[in-house]
């Protein structure tokens, strides 16, 4: 009942610790670099500047609360309690970070995209063109 | 460089066989259905109908496809040759795949959604609110 994920690479972001992170993606946010290892770097031709994709990211820096990732229910920061899958917090059973934003820069391996909410270092897991974009509102 | 996935519930779909999946999710589809393991049933507490979520699954199907798998470019229906993250292809070094849809019906630990494109018995790795929706046109 269990799956091996690989990293593909991993992302660069301002945010040096989890207070500094923001709550989610901001699309007026800082530049971040996803680097691909030399391996995975063939497996970006064809995507191109201005393309959204979708990123996936592994939220590693809840692994060590492990009581609380396996938790289904949390106090949110309103302390309302909610379902873990009706939450985007990174402490659930598997922490896969995701995102739609636009390739802002592309260039030897590397993805330039504005307003990652993840810390510095995340490993990534894997990117795919995006077939949605961000909902406005929220709704 | 690598992590565990913990498979949280499965999905039911009408397809049987790879030929019958669609190539994406089509909204106007056939019903889904996605089952949480009991221990996961909580976690859905606070979602409600008509809500977008993310969708994240495991396209197993492809775990027998080791070298074209580890491929980083692959060969297109319409024979151009692709980078894998510029793909949606099912062969790729993560298999997961990603849906946006909303909730038709929430019960007993239960989501109903119309249009998911993966083999009926997949098995289900994360549910998140969604902050997307389908892009128009693919742009």
């Amino acid at each position: 009942m269990t799956a091996e994920l690989k990293f593909i690479g991993f992302i660069n972001t301002p945010f040096k610790k989890i207070k500094d992170c923001p709550n989610n993606i901001q699309l007026d946010g800082n530049l971040c670099d996803i680097t691909l290892y030399d391996e995975y770097k063939d497996g970006l031709l064809g995507l191109v500047t201005g393309q959204h994709i979708l990123i996936l990211y592994w939220l590693g820096c809840s692994d060590n609360k492990a009581d609380i990732k396996n938790a289904c229910v949390q106090k949110t920061c309103k302390s309302v309690m909610k379902g873990t899958f009706a939450l985007r917090s990174p402490l659930r059973p598997n922490p896969i970070g995701a995102a739609v934003l636009p390739i802002e820069k592309l260039e030897g391996g590397k993805i330039t995209v504005r307003g990652l909410d993840c810390l510095d270092k995340t490993k990534l897991i894997d990117i795919k063109p995006a077939i949605y974009h961000e909902v406005e509102n929220g709704k």
